[in-house]
């Protein structure tokens, strides 16, 4: 440990130094006008796992973005550790709110603001980083495979394709992802599972064309209306997700499991301080902690139609049309909730209007095993780094991927990351506390030494 | 009639293309990125009023886009005819729905295709056109005077003032205006009133930030699902307006009225096909041109909110917005339902969101005298150039401006438009039949000469 923290302390800057480099890269995979920059981020990625000591680096070819690898086989009778992270990052916009600019990386109190600095630049980096300490220090004490890719934030969908014709050298006994929340530096935690996901684009139809709302409005359906009417069914008036079978295959948790998940610290005046709302909203009988944990969930994420300009325009538009996404809980499958969402939106359309539900990506949910080794090591390495045992948590936000490495490889997963919720991953001002990059490189290390250890 | 007639048949292509060069001004007043070209067409205005013989002609600056005055006294103890018109026009978005450019007016099926061909270039432009006709033949038997303003879609906000300083170098007898429709070239009708305007924007705030909807969604109120529930809301199951005390004003026809009203032509399956839709949608126990014409009614002209870009993002936006307008019959009060409207939306919104309502303009509602000489000079006009005696019907669009000459005036107006409902106003591919252009400019010489004749 000692050793650790000095090699940290004395190149810290240079890790932050090289952190900004590869924040300044809009590697934003879901806008096609990026791509030349997500090329260059896979570049870079592959370049700096070679400095850090990694053989055979490879920035693979996909349908669409490359995935970089990279690996360091000391002894193959040793364990491998197979980590996993995302080079891309989410849109920026609204790019009015961001204090400063999202992809030039500024430090306020502590903290990195950019685009990606969390989610999973920042993340994934300090294992780079922590690799070469540990090759610097010659104290890799396992086999170590990376697995870099550029479509998370778009669904993953040539990973798949990849994992499959790559089991072999993709081999592993544990995959090991930074991409996750802790509570707080003062109460580290681990995720233990992960919501799945159904993301899908509905399209409201009224008329053939945008109309006058002063000669037609008032005899024809306007999608905007109808769309807001079908939305606004979707939650009963308890908040539940009023779609017919859409919580049958839910697993419960048993009293006794939700009580000890409701032992994470939770404020709620904090909460909803730190939010600035005066009320929470949410599923009658749940908690915060299970809301956002263990039950499935529906948001819109994006509405539009008609004019949405300055000023007034009186416009009866044509169409309509909603992002929408279901966060799904262990034993629920991400196809069949997409296909009973869009049975139901169909059947409950009104005849004035024509819908459509098209798909986006999806993803299955995930349970973590908490009696494994690398689960253990991961306990170890944290109490050991944070001077405290971390709690058990359920995360609300999927990484579709993990399923697929269960499924593909038959790998376990452990999600130790060293994010906050307050991260504003996703949003406007996306930051990453240095002080959490720093301990996860140091942390990272541990880990690895306890996995070999306890897998002998 | 004959030398009407002729005259229109020498000089049509010059009209053509007078008012092609007029439409080829982006004149878009809702946006101020359009502003030099607004200014642009004023001059063009007041040039052609010039040309075609009017004295004093001023572009006459305002708080806001000038409006062009122009004036033939011929004599001050015949009756005067003050000509309203607006030359600025609706934003031209979705632009990429217009099959050719909003502003290179095209000619297909004898139809001019472009922005404002209609609404109200191509209308206003015509009663320039009828006074030239009425110089060069030396027929002109009233006074005339011209004002065309360029904020009418923007709700008109400088006239107001401008017709209060102006009172006496507007005095006159009637106001002639062309900004509606007829049913048809076969079937002539003329307007006998118009509904009002309140015109409101909403805005619904959730959390201080866009969240992770994986980190915070289930917890948080969505605004967008909330503003969908509030939009949901503003209709009854029968769709009615849902504003407490809404139609509280509203002056109910007769049973008779309404039945000389339904005696309008109209076909519901033809109705339904040119629209595209299988089924209506509108207030029960109302007929459509009952719900278009002599009922109030809300509509959704745009709504936005969350993420609309390419692809998929996982956020629970902050902010959600919508622009509502309502429009107002007879006895309804634009200020009234404004108000009653933010209360209501005020009241409904549950305590997890913060709602700000933002007024845009408005209008009163207004019914044209059928009684008078100048109605009956347009009916002898229209019945002499079109060969059928004109249909009375109620506009359901709202020309706010007619309330006001009233009041600040004590003018009042008649109604005698050329277009058509299918003239697409307000939406892509807006146009003008050639045949409605010229035969406007036919039928305008013929109301000036009744309305002469008959106020003797």
């Amino acid at each position: 440990m000692q050793e650790i923290k000095k090699y940290v302390d004395e190149n810290q800057q240079r890790f932050l130094d090289e952190l900004f480099d590869l924040l300044r890269f809009p590697s934003i995979s879901a806008d096609p006008a990026y791509k030349g920059d997500v090329l260059k981020t896979a570049d870079f990625v592959a370049e700096k796992l070679r400095e850090a000591g990694a053989d055979n680096v490879e920035v693979c070819s996909t349908a669409g973005y490359p995935i970089v690898y990279g690996e360091k086989i000391i002894d193959p009778s040793k364990p491998t550790v197979l980590v996993y992270g995302h080079y891309d990052v989410q849109p920026a916009d609204p790019l009015e709110l961001w204090h400063t600019s999202p992809f030039e990386p500024t430090i306020r109190d502590g903290k990195i603001f950019a685009r990606g600095a969390c989610d999973d630049k920042g993340q994934f980096y300090m294992h780079v980083k922590a690799f070469e300490l540990m090759q610097k220090t010659d104290s890799l004490p396992c086999n170590i495979k990376f697995m870099i890719e550029g479509e998370e934030e778009v669904g993953s969908g040539n990973l798949g394709i990849f994992v499959k014709d790559n089991k072999e050298r993709l081999k592993a006994d544990i995959v090991l992802i930074s991409d996750t929340s802790m509570i707080s530096l003062d109460t580290p935690s681990l995720e233990t599972g992960l919501r799945g996901l159904s993301y899908v684009e509905v399209e409201v139809t009224g008329p053939n064309r945008d109309l006058h709302s002063g000669v037609y409005g008032g005899a024809v359906a306007n999608p905007a209306t109808i769309l807001s009417k079908l939305i606004a069914s979707l939650h009963d008036e308890n908040n539940h997700i009023a779609i017919p079978g859409f919580y049958d295959d839910v697993q419960s948790l048993t009293e006794t499991e939700r009580e000890q998940l409701n032992k994470a610290p939770y404020d709620e005046e904090e909460y909803k301080k730190d939010l600035g709302v005066e009320e929470l909203w949410g599923e009658q009988g749940y908690t915060t902690i299970e809301r956002t944990g263990i039950r499935p969930t529906l948001e819109v994420n994006g509405i539009w139609g008609g004019y949405i300009g300055e000023g007034a325009k009186t416009v009866l538009p044509s169409k309509a049309y909603a992002k929408i996404s279901m966060r799904l809980v262990p034993n629920q499958q991400s196809g069949k909730i997409t296909e009973l969402f869009k049975e139901h939106f169909e059947r409950i359309a009104p005849k004035n209007v024509k819908v459509k539900v098209t798909e986006h990506h999806g993803g299955e949910p995930v349970v973590t095993p908490t009696d494994g080794v690398a689960f253990r090591a991961a306990e170890k390495a944290i109490e050991e780094s944070f001077g405290k045992k971390p709690i058990p948590t359920r995360g609300g936000g999927s990484i579709p991927i993990v399923a697929l490495f269960e499924e593909v490889l038959g790998i376990k997963t452990v999600l130790m990351g060293f994010g906050l919720d307050s991260d504003n991953l996703h949003s406007p001002n996306e930051k990453y506390d240095i002080a959490n990059y720093l301990k996860g490189i140091e942390t990272i290390p541990l880990f690895h030494k306890y996995f070999a250890e306890l897998s002998v």
